[in-house]
């Protein structure tokens, strides 16, 4: 049995499961945006199935529902600095986001900082919302410790995600948004359930020797994307968008949370650039070219990322999202019992 | 036979190969110190073995050894421009390295463009450069048109090097620097003088099939590392720092040489980024609680990148620079010769 729903109508539905929940109104809405997007665009992975994470994470007292995020705009400063003093890291970013994209412009380039904040999201959205604004953007964040460093023998790095958009005048922007980890710890989880083993070279066991046995590989730590240089990039989120805004590192937020069943708690980076600003006094129109190197891509049989996504999305914007029986009878439960919802 | 030089000796002989083929001072004085470091930490592909490109490419009037580059400051900016007017990237981006710190130490973030140069070193010396004033940085640059995007069928993106560096107080800085390729078009040469296949996942030939052959890899295109990931990365390197910045893609680059033999002309992007201005106001020192992320990573048996390199410098400036009897007869030919030593 199928419904289709507008997706006013489901980010209304899960605003009020948060505002039933507990959390204020910023949050509520923060969330809902970002929850909604995620089922409107297929990521299931991203979409309503977040909402118990956000429940169970709220319950363990691991993120504050009632949080309003504060922003510092660092006057005469490329950076500035939203904290969102314990709350979703969603709220933050869209509190950021104006002053952000104005810095951006008349510098060329700016940094959004947020510190203190519990993140499930993916990047895309703020990534999408980045060049909504006609900027570029490099967006990324730790996680939590689940990837060994190539040569090593235990988990310490995050799946780090990194992810990058690129504006277009007349068509969704190019995005990019993906784990710095060969696989994504859901993906581990699914084979798990499914008793099917992993591809090679996805994860080690807890003595540090290569698995293809979806529990050893969670009792052990998954792999880098491509060897020693995804290895490298994963360490550079680190340094960057922890230790550098003055956060968390993926150990750290492992310690601080004590499970990798709830959301964690560090910060994020977010780059905006201006490609009218850095093109300028340049030959050539950067939106233009940019089109001229996407047709070459697509004109071989390549494709550009995000692009199932976007289909997803005109989908469910025209006909509406189809949610199962069983999940609307999730969101009733989620609805009616709130926090209690959470064994 | 081998003879010990130092590091300034070498340098100084260099620097004599290029005013004698007609460079100017600043390009040699440049030139010298980027390939004395290539040597210095036995990186050899980046080392004197690269005189011959910078002549090669000074003959077919692909570089203008006479070039005074020149600094836009752009005041008010977080992007400062030096446009190198067709000369090497090098004295292009030595001119610019003050500037860029004085900016990202003021605004906590800044970038330097660098157009219109002849591009042929490693990027690790110009992250150095950048870590030596306390900053973080991320460098990138097209190349030219021999990877394919993953999907295609023919060469498209460059090697697109993609680069990063981390200050340290009391140890060389955590710096990576890696073609987003598998592997770099020198390996498939030297697979094929030694007529040995390469390993499987490094290329496809001209008909888009994946061959270990490196005669058909070579008519073909190399792969991206990490597949779809890697490829997004080349990606984002040409949006960033060709499109972006107002200079050439790889594709273009392929055009306007007509060979691969010969030093790209392209532009680069660097950006800077303060620590300390990132980290201000929040708990920790970022620089102390890198060294626990290294202590980290180190104490599980992984390496840090760069760490041979260093070992290779720290031997060579105690002991000099070894070269052996054909390499001192092959810098004494081309100080003779000049751009006439080119075939």
């Amino acid at each position: 049995m199928e419904h289709g729903l507008t997706v006013e109508d489901l980010r209304g539905r899960i605003e009020e499961i948060f505002l039933r929940a507990g959390t204020n109104a910023v949050q509520a809405a923060a969330l809902s945006r970002v929850i909604v997007a995620g089922e409107r665009d297929g990521c299931k992975s991203h979409g309503i199935y977040r909402i118990e994470g956000v429940l169970r994470t709220l319950r363990a007292g691991k993120a504050d529902g009632t949080a309003i995020p504060e922003l510092d705009p660092c006057t005469g400063s490329a950076i500035l600095r939203v904290n969102a003093r314990g709350g979703f890291s969603t709220p933050a970013f869209e509190l950021g986001l104006p002053a952000l994209a104005e810095r951006a412009r008349e510098l060329g380039l700016a940094a959004l900082v947020v510190n203190d904040c519990s993140h499930f999201s993916a990047l895309w959205p703020e990534v999408e919302a980045v060049t909504d604004h006609g900027l570029a953007a490099l967006v990324m964040c730790p996680s939590y410790a689940t990837v060994v460093p190539t040569g090593g023998t235990s988990p310490l790095l995050g799946t780090n995600p990194f992810a990058f958009g690129w504006p277009r005048r007349d068509a969704p922007p190019y995005v990019f948004d993906f784990a710095t980890s060969v696989a994504a710890r859901g993906e581990i989880e699914l084979h798990r359930r499914a008793g099917k083993p992993l591809p090679e070279g996805w994860a080690i066991d807890a003595a540090g020797r290569p698995t293809t046995d979806p529990e050893a590989a969670l009792a052990g730590a998954m792999l880098p994307f491509g060897g020693h240089k995804g290895s490298a990039i994963g360490t550079m989120i680190e340094l960057l968008a922890g230790i550098m805004i003055g956060d968390l590192t993926s150990p750290e937020v492992l310690d601080f949370l004590g499970a990798t069943t709830l959301s964690p708690m560090h910060g994020e980076l977010i780059l905006a650039l201006s490609p009218e600003k850095f093109a300028a006094g340049r030959k050539g129109d950067p939106f233009a070219r940019a089109e001229t190197l996407f047709e070459a891509i697509q004109g071989q049989g390549a494709r550009l990322p995000s692009q199932r996504r976007f289909a997803a999305r005109q989908k469910a914007l025209a006909e509406g999202i189809v949610l199962t029986g069983a999940e609307l009878a999730q969101l009733d439960r989620w609805h009616d019992l709130g926090l209690d919802a959470i064994a």
